[in-house]
């Protein structure tokens, strides 16, 4: 648990129970498990904003009936859109982002999704008078390449030294939605915690995160009775986060009494990319050797230089979130999520 | 001098003389003295556009009477406005740019200028067939804060650690501008060189630069027979370029057989803030003890975490040049300048 230093001064507090929350670019992965926990939690309204750009009303349909959720068709690009959605909002969850792979096929679009997005949502935020706004950032504020190895804490560089423009750019996307947080909390007092995910991978899983390509497309193939493919020696260091618990660090960092602050989430421990299609091969009951392949030179991908880890020491700290799901439960858990919603194809 | 396989083969060099060169925020300190370097050598015309907010027609009045000089008033923000001036342009020099203390005053026209502006002038310069954009970033995408100390070369990750927001914004949009031309370069075919200058000094300064402040509000005081002051010990470390230097970094960033690549662009060494105004102090022709003070709790200050050198041999190499003025030459001649232009206030 957080420290307090007494129960009735906690003002940075946002308890879950009982309070209004927005949830913007709700209608996607992280979205929909934060939604589904905060009703669980005894939310007193969950409002979810979407473009259905990317989101899909798919992945929030599991929540229909619930009479405290409420769906929203809108744009983080028309500040209209979002002071109109914040009003009598306690808390806003802003999720609405493009990651590296939309990044490089449309700086354009991504820097206004990303930044505009984000200016618009805290001045829709400080006009309607939220309390407290949970950013989602990303581990890409530590960058890529051969510079990112060993333990990555919250003051660590980012380095961006030989990696792809569009990771950069998304990275960099991060780094500046942060500090408009730093920004506004300081000249408007607009109290916020910024949640720096690993890589999310869970139930309701997309193709758009370039690192969550390693389970997902492992299990389309073997599920297809083809070998996995590895890139190279499959030595490479990744680092996830399950999506259930991104939802409960979404939730923590609203109910601590902590603000202006950056916080790790990741799950308990990181993973080479061979371990995870091994893993995953496995829990997809086949018996297929890796193939080792060499990187598709048109691809984004998200390199590192070593073995590294997204140390979530602090956030234990500061919001009083550890992971629970190990990788084994967590796959386990997308496989067979996968395996009762879609037809093999 | 760069090296060369063979001199015919050039594709990425564009000579100044004979080319003509839109000057992008050119009614500045390195727009101003850019323009001049590049009519000095021959150029068949130079355009300098500046919307005129920050930059003054007083930066250019010197310029006047050349025939080859044109200057319009667009904004960065007007694609269209650029797309005109950019027609006929063989070669684009982007310098409209928010700096630290303006981001920190107002992010959004900041991150508008800085980010949107960068992507409105390079899709002008594509629209428009130019062969070479030369895009002003700056020592900033290495960061602040007790991260920065030992040499800054063109591989250091960016440090935020400790950072005002208005600083890293601005380091953030810069990074992005860089990945902008990169990803223009590779999609595109556009050919850039990225120039990282460390702090600009010289003729025609103004007070916008947080580190140029140093020099010139040293010379306000000590000319009005004031004791100049010191923040902290002094000890501080800071790097400067003097503006010729800085054109002569541009001109040379065009005509080098030269693409895809930053580098750093920075004066023979640095120095202390105590050094800096025991300089100017002496140059001034004072003889007035300097006095350490507190830092002002409410300026964005750029602080380092050691002694520090912005190192410019990738520049010596990739665009054969190196700086050649040093900062008692640099001072005296701002000092002149100041002398010739301004009354004592």
């Amino acid at each position: 648990m957080p420290e307090t230093s007494s129960p009735v001064r906690r003002r940075h507090a946002l308890p879950i129970k009982g309070s209004r929350f927005l949830i913007v670019g709700g209608a996607s992965l992280v979205g929909s498990a934060s939604a589904e926990l905060f009703l669980a939690q005894g939310a007193a309204e969950v409002v979810i904003l979407d473009n259905f750009f990317q989101g899909s009303t798919a992945a929030i349909k599991h929540l229909e009936g619930d009479q405290r959720l409420k769906v929203v068709q809108g744009d983080v690009l028309r500040l209209p859109q979002l002071i109109a959605a914040a009003r009598g909002i306690d808390g806003v969850l802003h999720l609405a982002a493009l990651m590296s792979l939309s990044m490089d096929r449309d700086p354009w679009m991504g820097i206004d999704v990303n930044v505009r997005g984000t200016q618009n949502m805290i001045e829709a935020a400080c006009v309607g008078g939220v309390r407290k706004l949970v950013f989602a950032s990303s581990s890409a504020v530590y960058g890529y390449g051969p510079g990112v190895a060993g333990d990555l804490v919250e003051t660590t560089p980012f380095h961006s030294a030989g990696a792809p423009p569009g990771a950069i750019l998304y990275g960099a996307s991060k780094i500046m939605g942060e500090q408009l947080c730093r920004d506004a909390h300081a000249k408007r007092g607009l109290d916020y915690v910024v949640v720096r995910y690993s890589t999310v991978y869970g139930e309701r899983q997309h193709y758009r995160a370039a690192n969550a390509l390693y389970i997902i497309e492992t299990h389309d193939r073997v599920r297809r009775g083809l070998r996995p493919r590895v890139i190279g020696d499959g030595s490479e260091t990744k680092h996830f986060v399950h999506v259930s618990d991104a939802a409960r660090a979404n939730a923590a960092a609203f109910a601590a009494d902590a603000t202006d602050v950056a916080v790790n989430i990741s799950g308990p421990r990181p993973i080479t990319t061979l371990e995870i299609v091994r893993l995953v091969t496995e829990l997809a009951g086949k018996d297929l050797a890796p193939e080792h392949v060499e990187p598709d030179p048109g691809k984004v991908r998200l390199t590192s230089g070593g073995a590294w880890k997204l140390d979530h020491t602090l956030s234990e700290r500061v919001i009083g979130w550890r992971p629970q799901v190990e990788m084994r439960d967590g796959i386990r858990r997308l496989i067979a999520w996968r395996e009762a919603t879609e037809t093999a194809t």
